[in-house]
């Protein structure tokens, strides 16, 4: 080679690197965007943030000169595990508590503690994509669990641990996003959370439960966390201040056995969490104005739904089915088996207005090219209106509605 | 087993997990407290930060509410990559820089898209505990290359780059820092850092430049980055706001070829950065404010330097070397070489002084045990001075100094 030759990585990448890593996602958002997962915007409570920013670091600012705690700002993890007693029946202290970026990192210190490639995951059978594009990153086996509006069925999860155990595999954890499910909007009834850890623990395997959307609850009661109805330590719990402050933030949290928890630390990437943020959250949330901002969301949220329910009846009546959520940010549209909602994305963003179809939340990638997964945080309940009135014309015009 | 045995993760970890993970370090902080590397507590500009924040989420903070993109805020991208194209003569662009937690994750990043366990990875002969955790980590064989008070010594070099192929396995990279180096305080000169370049060309080996150190100069003239002497695209580059910003603020970059970005952002976890930290960064930065605090910062930091060299001729002359750096936080001291200075810690610790034994800097954990790291940053130069004093009288009692 002479000197100045390009230099090739090619080469130099790492068995467990992605083989072909995608894209940084462009950006481009519809008017009418149910693609992604927003709160309202115009209710982040911005000003308190920065109020509340200020007196902490009048208070204690010169601690931004030091290094934060591997596992994030004491004070905040005690927040957090007094409100995950208070509303998710959970046991936990200040040491049982890890922050980190969103849920997002959490969750990927689990996978990168417990999965080598090839290792069997168990999830619903359609979830949470930046769950799946991680368990993919490391290579796991994932398979989807048939799930009813009450959750994960019991039958078809020990049919599934079952079929793993006797091929040598006994599965590393059972994913489940159990309170408003990422995509379909249900809510795992006590009694199939019961029968979940039952399985788990007759068949010796863990659970890792994603509650990032719990405090999102605009019908009905709250239902204990999964960790909650387990004492055996086989439950692994992630939360996050996405949904209730705001994604930017990049504050979530994990909590688990400590045995799982030490290992997990050691593989977190960028040691302890921003810590600039935390103050901003810790004085925000502990003077009890968290609480009022969700209130409020909720109310905002609630007629949001609820103007997509109404509108969904309006323009899809008869021809579709779709989840009625009681509390979270999603609507799963389902339409008859031949309709191509991944071809009709096009469309429809060229009418300005964004989904996701549901292939991208099944473990196989293909599955669900019917439905669709339509998030009602972002717009106004008029903006909801207008834009579900404009998907069902694009979807007719595409001859897949009414087809 | 019963259902309400404990369960144990010790089956179920990954094989990259880390066998015996560590505690999380307790906080336990001398008052004179030369051990870890803080910049000065009582000049971080938290009002101004403040202020930056409050103006930035007036102009958009609705925009929190939306996930922030994959390789963060592309303004403060556009002030990164301006502001290494004015101080470190390098060209790149908006799109070739990763914001990402402090310089900490970046390295973590490049890690983990390059390393397998066993890979040759060469570093100066004594250097940055965190970087020498994670090559750990990724179970890196880590070779020390001989320096002097000008750098790496190319023979030296080269003869590791040679010896590690002869083995059949090419380094994955050079990792240095090559401007007011962790812990050994000089900066590599120009001629070492061409001639790095061009055995790094010749052997077709990558550079992975660690530069968070840079912008705290106080004699002298800056030395252009090794980024900027090559062009064919082998040298990695990571820079932070960690030392002139805050530590807390985690906010550090990566730069590289596109080829290794795109694998780097793909093994990145929990999304794009902390989008408030960064906003706050941002108008802060970019309204010029953050070279005025710079050069505030580096009049302080000088006294300090200044302080910790003249207390060290007044308590050490004679008895040790110790090195003269022209930046950084930094003062290397050797002692003779039967000096315990592992040993020592204890004591000194009781007498209310923290410093790092070398051995913690070294790719074996044992040379450099008469070796010792001093950080100038955090107390002021009267307390600077009252602590080496002490130190120099623990050393005594201990049979470390004039033994």
């Amino acid at each position: 080679m002479t000197e100045t030759s390009r230099f090739s990585y090619r080469d130099l990448f790492s068995e467990s690197a992605p083989k072909d890593p995608p894209r940084a996602a462009a950006v481009v958002r519809a008017k009418y965007d149910f693609a992604v997962a927003y709160p309202d915007p115009d209710s982040l409570p911005l000003d308190d943030l920065v109020d509340s920013l200020g007196s902490a670091l009048a208070e204690e600012g010169r601690g931004l000169a030091v290094y934060p705690h591997q596992q994030g700002y004491p004070p905040l993890r005690d927040y957090v595990a007094s409100k995950l007693g208070r509303d998710r029946e959970m046991r936990v202290g200040v040491d049982d508590i890890i922050l980190a970026d969103g849920s997002s990192q959490p969750l990927h210190m689990v996978m990168e503690s417990l999965l080598d490639p090839g290792d069997v995951v168990l999830t619903e059978e359609f979830v949470y994509v930046g769950t799946l594009t991680m368990l993919r990153r490391f290579r796991a086996d994932i398979r989807g669990v048939e799930c009813d509006e009450a959750g994960l069925l019991p039958d078809a999860l020990e049919a599934a641990v079952t079929r793993a155990k006797g091929e040598g595999k006994r599965p590393k954890f059972i994913y489940t996003i159990p309170t408003f499910q990422n995509p379909l909007g249900w809510t795992m009834t006590l009694e199939r959370r019961e029968a979940l850890v039952e399985i788990a623990q007759r068949h010796d395997v863990a659970v890792l439960e994603d509650d990032c959307y719990v405090d999102l609850r605009y019908d009905g009661e709250p239902v204990p966390a999964i960790h909650s109805l387990d004492d055996t330590g086989r439950v692994m719990y992630v939360g996050s201040f996405s949904k209730t402050i705001a994604p930017g933030m990049r504050l979530g949290y994990l909590t688990g056995a400590r045995e799982l928890l030490e290992t997990a630390r050691a593989v977190k990437s960028g040691g302890g969490v921003n810590q600039f943020a935390t103050l901003a959250v810790h004085r925000y949330a502990a003077s009890g104005k968290l609480d009022e901002h969700i209130d409020e969301a909720v109310g905002i949220l609630r007629k949001k739904r609820d103007a997509m329910l109404a509108a969904l009846g309006e323009s899809f009546g008869g021809a579709a089915k779709w989840s009625r959520p009681a509390g979270g940010l999603y609507v799963w549209l389902e339409m008859p088996g031949e309709a191509d909602l991944v071809g009709a994305r096009e469309a429809a963003f060229e009418a300005d207005v964004g989904y996701s179809a549901g292939n991208s939340f099944a473990p196989d990638g293909v599955s669900g090219g019917n439905m669709a997964r339509l998030c009602f945080g972002y717009n106004t309940p008029e903006e909801i209106h207008e834009g579900v009135g404009r998907l069902a014309d694009v979807f007719s015009r595409e001859g897949v509605l009414g087809a």
